[in-house]
């Protein structure tokens, strides 16, 4: 397997990547691709983003069918909306030069199973690659990639998932799986920030400093990133600057309740972080960090 | 403090302990201070406990007032309502010889906070130091000890949390905090464990499986023995044998609703536990493992 | 006032009426109308009811827009996507001879806003005026008609509101208002519904009857149709035929929860309801009455 | 029947009553037994409730085996715990010439089954008769009595029923299960007012008057007290003088979340009422109007 995982990498040497949308997500990971030596054609809505790729080593691709010339596409878009009325185009998708379409962003499982329909029509591969990590992990090249598709894909994507990744978890030849397993991992990033924001009230109201409990449990039940770094934020109540925009975690939230309403599965707790999210977002603090939804807890008890 | 600290465990060899109430965490508890060498008089209502530690090198107490001899006395009992008609007894404390009592159980603060003013009329410190960790944790002195107390009293106890713990976390002089941070881990544990159980009813009824989806949690986001000892539990939706009692997750819910509405804190993530636990315990999983929770969010969802 | 209505009302006597959408409410709807001398040209997607309507007295309009021809046209459609499929159309309006459409459907405030504006472009005024009642108080006219739009437009529409309800409520010249008006009703038709029928689970599982429980309820506290309706339904089980199809009334609470969203207002309680009407639909009671909701209620308890 | 009640009614002017519990309800109910024509003997914990009976008729009990020295004992006093430790005392019953004592409060059915059994070891029947209404309505004699206990008692009781009530919901041999109704009851209450407080939160919040939202309600789908009472102070956020306090409200919330984990019903509705009234509780309302718990809504909407 490493052997292989090798040979392939000297081979994707000379792959030729379309990359479709630069935020800053985005961009950090098209520079991995051009840092590991990949030719890079980028697309964006507007120019400042693909300017900067430019001075990095990348080419402007003049117009979305000029990034769908390149063999393999990655995207990495805002959401279902934009991917749908950009992406999931007859006209774009009929005169693609692609071979396979990688769609990094978070969306719905719905939304991939149109696409992936969609892209089989006009004899595109279709995979849905979310990740798992912020800006900085993309950065250095750290994300985890959740990726499904057909697995001939997905051992062609290889080097450019390792490219971008520390790791690449397939999740099957079904595409809407990866975006179950990325909704459900940003589900359960949510309840632990209102579990910890709830017992972090709870402590304060009776004189146990919340930055005391959080020390016992991240280094006992608890060790790991999340409840680390959200929990920080919340002991500190210090929001600024976002890392994980609260407006963007309402969203995820409601991404698992539709999912869950497709798919008849009642999700209580999704239901509960939404009307925390959502009074979180009615108090100002929608571009606050995702953290800020312990003002919720705060206020239910007039600390 | 190193020095400081084998000096003080030196000290401790002849410190003579009453340990009060023999289940399963008290007696893995009495059997490492025994292994420290520690001598322990050991009391419980029932006598098989008592004999199988006298065996292991403990004396047996006569009656609780001879346990309160020794100059520490702990004790590991199952609730509030035990510790309450066993121990906050005014006769027995006005009785008792014992400098310092301990308090390892998973209590109110309510209590911790009667029960320090009734031994301080009596002339006693009263310390709280409730455990993170199973029997099988206790056994290994492995303990998360969470203590609060008079600080002279954590700092003479200190040979003794040594011996059953592998890190004591003092928490400031107010025993009731001790508790707080216990009830609080605990409400942070069953979150986590109803968040994942919404999860892999979700992954399973949109094709993913959650055993793929548990391996990605537990390998980025949420490392550490949670996700992983109870998200194995859920995804092979095994629950025997019962590692922590479904009933007693129960009873630590409730303490933690009833620590918020003695302190006017809602917790509306507490409250959708308890029911759910609730349900769990109505349809037969009491004594099941607390993963057993999770056969509600399958049952919600038809699966 | 009472002369001014009953000078409008001989004036009506020739007022031509354009009627969108045959469904059960609708056809009820439009007889009222041609009961009460109003000639009713009649649009469908379906020819059937338009064959109905016609045997009862109705011309069919060959198109939407000979519907839209007569100087008042009332549509009666499913949902949000149906209205705005089929009514809010540029080419539909821009061509169209009426002075008013009122929408009488349960749709969102949003899409109310929406319309009012493009009609609004297209010369036409919009009035909203969903309905409270099924179809037996349709057939009878004795509708609760929650109307919102222009005044004058409201004055001129009472002969027909008249003709189909026992009262008309004039919500405010903004249409979106009583959408809202019906939005809120119906969220607290579904909420005493998830109320009784949780306290009918408490009451059997305490050996109360729950029959009896709701004598009590509906002869004090709770008189009127709703309790004694639906509670009736409740506590013999029977959700057949369906008088209010549960699906619809998980569409209902969605208006609420989305509306919520759209407005930043936090509605845990119709949260709370949309995941037992999930757990209902999932478990196969979509298409039973509405009052199938408490077999969730039943079911936590493993009553 | 008619017949045979008003033999009955006659028979009972001579029927001697002890009255125990003289708060606001106490004294009204006490006073419509005076009104006609029952001796009533009052007992009170403090004595000026106790002087202004006297003043209006009733002799004063000297102490509470002087009260139940009367054939027939009412008591209507706060709660589980008053009752508990002033009543379910083994040497007031074993030297009680009373044969029935009627306990009018709102109490717990875990609380009535010990009473009853209690008082039939020493030889006296016990009743469950919790009431509907507030002191308003127990002046006027128009309660709504919800009795339960054996059916000669019952027959035996009517008359001080009629006295207080205006109708008397017989609910079979089993105290507990009136206790039941009344937790219902309260419930059911406590669910209208938290719907309508959310209904007119989305309401003010989309441009509609939660005051003409309630104008509609109350004269199509809610008649009858509930929603036009509190609806009322809702619309208004005016919550004082309370007719009925939000802390009550709570604890008869916290009465029906008690018996449910009794009998295993889980009670999410419940539980989402406590942790909204808590709230309320927090932010200072404990001593308003149970319509306070609308403040609630506005605040999680930032209105």
């Amino acid at each position: 397997m490493a052997r292989e995982r090798s040979t392939t990498r000297r081979e994707a040497l000379s792959m030729d990547v379309g990359f479709v949308g630069l935020g800053a997500m985005g961009r950090a990971m098209a520079r991995r691709l051009l840092a590991e030596g990949h030719p890079v054609r980028v697309w964006n809505r507007s120019p400042e983003p693909v300017a900067e790729l430019v001075r990095a080593g990348a080419s402007a691709a003049g117009s979305l069918a000029e990034a769908f010339e390149a063999p393999v596409v990655l995207s990495m878009l805002a959401d279902d909306r934009v991917v749908e009325s950009l992406l999931l185009d007859e006209e774009l998708l009929a005169g693609a030069r692609a071979a396979v379409h990688v769609n990094m962003a978070t969306v719905s499982p719905a939304l991939a199973r149109r696409a992936a329909e969609l892209h089989a029509r006009h004899g595109l591969a279709y995979v849905a690659a979310p990740v798992l990590g912020r800006t900085d992990v993309a950065a250095a090249g750290n994300l985890n990639i959740l990726a499904a598709g057909p697995s001939a894909e997905l051992d062609r994507l290889a080097p450019l998932f390792e490219a971008m990744g520390r790791r690449t978890w397939p999740l099957g030849e079904d595409p809407a799986a990866a975006n179950v397993a990325k909704i459900g991992a940003n589900f359960l990033l949510v309840s632990a920030i209102e579990a910890f924001s709830e017992a972090a009230a709870l402590a304060e109201a009776n004189g146990l400093d919340p930055a005391a409990l959080l020390e016992v449990l991240t280094n006992s039940l608890f060790p790991g990133p999340v409840y680390a770094g959200y929990g920080a934020m919340i002991t500190q109540q210090s929001f600024e600057p976002a890392g994980f925009r609260l407006a963007l975690g309402l969203k995820d939230v409601n991404l698992a309740l539709d999912t869950g309403a497709a798919s008849q599965v009642p999700l209580p707790l999704a239901s509960l972080l939404r009307d925390a999210l959502l009074q979180a977002v009615a108090h100002g603090h929608g571009e606050a960090d995702l953290a800020a939804v312990s003002t919720t807890s705060r206020a239910r008890a007039a600390i």
